[in-house]
């Protein structure tokens, strides 16, 4: 593969934080990568991760990186050890290049199966920071740059050494006594589960038992069912089953958050 | 005109969405748009349409597609009908491309003067869609890539068969029984009225009634009246009257949502 | 200094608004920047600064720009007096140029140290604003034409005559009988204080004193304190003193926000 540069092609980096953007913290961090890399294209995929909800952003990253060209770099900053001697990672894979924390931000993403990591290296090296390195913000101390720096052709290997062992966070059991978990809700309320098509072998006998209400069967989309109605379907992301009310909000209606479990019977 | 391609300008693809910013939604419809299209300018004019407005979508797209260069192309997804029967479509237009389904999110920029349908088509060819289409999110796996399509120069008429009969929705009539109705409220609490400049003949003797509230004539701008202060205006949006209160916020105030209507008198 | 056209880069035009995302006035001054200037590299510093809030943009806009490249064109539009005698005005600085009202939304920048004022204008030429200027949103119809023609490389002399006596806000005093004053709460809840590191002698004998509470000399960071304890530190904004608490919001536990006091005792 020719590098970016060669192929006269601007390289696409995206930005994951919790930032929101009442402040600067965001505005900063673009400022660094475009004085690094002038021509760098810069793409928001959220800054309204939860503060310190690493596993969110993890889950936000897990459903979009696959939709990005190869070359991308993903820099995502959810960092509440910021400071700490937690380190600071760059991961070169078959599918992009994540730049963040170790703190287990990426393990949705590196435990994809069309994901094969080639290299990983903790960001030490102090010319690819900016000169005066905060002890709170190294999202434009070294994140920021280090992706700018990548995006210009720098090779992974002279940001730091190898970095092995990378922090993976737990994921959930699929199915254990018949329950499924929810991993995220998002802005509709629909409620995500920790379970995919893949696991469910007949969708028109598995029934779903949230308190008085019992979903059966998986549908096919919003529309099979009344306005108001829960449903349960395969979702848009990567598979994952959803629970939803046609045009209305699951989560409120239901009182259900992330990490709540949900019944589950293969039926037959 | 010489296609965007001849011209080597990078075509400009505005989105518009009910998805909000927490998850991974519009960073994976900007994945694929930059995938099938790495040049293509991207811009958000909003992601925060309240879940399946599509009255707020097609007002805020009203707000803003004129001040585009005629060759952009506006993607809107509020979609509630995903999966339905409802039509996905394109519509070229003397002021742009505009994407999105078929369920009126696009009446109000279609109605305008200036505006002229040149063709329309239902994106039904498979070709310029994701390989595999869910039934939930169209906006990654239809709209994006037809977008895309477009701005890298494939004829309108190859993304699927000739759609007519488009969905209008109904638009309120101006003055009924003397009254006028709230079409929009914007994030500083002013109320836009279905009213427009030109609807007014003598705007020194209008007159405003909401409640225990008399608003009499239309004002040139906030500095008019003291800070707190009730007043009514030509708004920006396209002549449209506005009620606001001066540095202050006129919904949460007088406790007005969009439909509700005002008492107005032409006055003399 | 050749100008940006010579040099065939994009030049970036950075906006912070307070107009929100839930309208079309961001996509607005988008697409008319985009008209004029069909290459300009448009940056999101933020839309969310609260309404009318002039302080805070300052502060945002003072957290930012030192990042971004000299040339950059900073367009700002929290404008509570728009319509008004109010000027609207473009400066050109040392560190790149300022477009916005007259206002003292430019003071903290123009107050910094590294920044010299090299010229500033009131943007009166009409032959740079829209064809049409509204009373309520020069944003769309007068800032974004100026940033724009300044992208394209007209001189800031064209846009009006010189501007003098530009509106400074009155910045509190650094410690005054032992207080310090709130000036930023951020989206995390920390509070940023009007006190710099340069103002402290010694770092360990410092004690902040909030109510009950007492922070007694400065942590290097967050991990220096166990997980919900507040925490005093020289933070990432311009070496500004921040009290937080670590994986908590300060401001929301101890009830406190901008303009605030805090007893401050340099100890010894």
């Amino acid at each position: 593969m020719p590098s970016l540069v060669e192929r006269n092609l601007k390289p696409i980096i995206t930005l994951t934080t919790d930032f929101g953007r009442q402040d600067g913290y965001v505005g900063a961090m673009q400022g660094v990568i475009l004085s690094i890399c002038p021509t760098a294209r810069l793409v928001d995929i959220s800054h309204q991760i939860p503060p310190q909800d690493i596993r969110r952003a993890a889950f936000v990253l897990y459903q979009t990186f696959s939709y990005y060209p190869a070359p991308t770099i993903h820099c995502v900053v959810v960092d509440p050890g910021v400071g700490s001697n937690r380190r600071a990672i760059a991961v070169r894979t078959s599918h992009g290049i994540f730049v963040g924390p170790d703190n287990g931000v990426f393990s949705l993403v590196l435990a994809a199966e069309s994901v094969n990591v080639l290299e990983a290296v903790a960001l030490t090296n102090s010319d690819y920071q900016l000169p005066r390195v905060s002890t709170t913000f190294h999202g434009r101390d070294v994140f920021a740059p280090a992706a700018a720096h990548l995006a210009n052709g720098v090779p992974l290997g002279q940001l730091g050494p190898r970095a092995i062992n990378l922090v993976r966070l737990e994921l959930g059991p699929k199915i254990q006594n018949s329950e499924a978990q929810i991993i995220h809700v998002d802005h509709f309320g629909n409620l995500i589960l920790n379970l995919t098509r893949h696991d469910i072998t007949d969708p028109e006998q598995i029934t779903f038992t949230i308190g008085p209400h019992v979903i059966k069967s998986l549908q096919a989309t919003f529309a099979d069912v009344a306005e108001g109605q829960l449903l349960a379907y395969t979702g848009s992301s990567r598979d994952h089953i959803e629970i939803a009310i046609r045009n209305g909000n699951a989560a409120q209606a239901l009182r259900l958050q992330v990490g709540d479990v949900i019944k589950v019977s293969a039926g037959g």
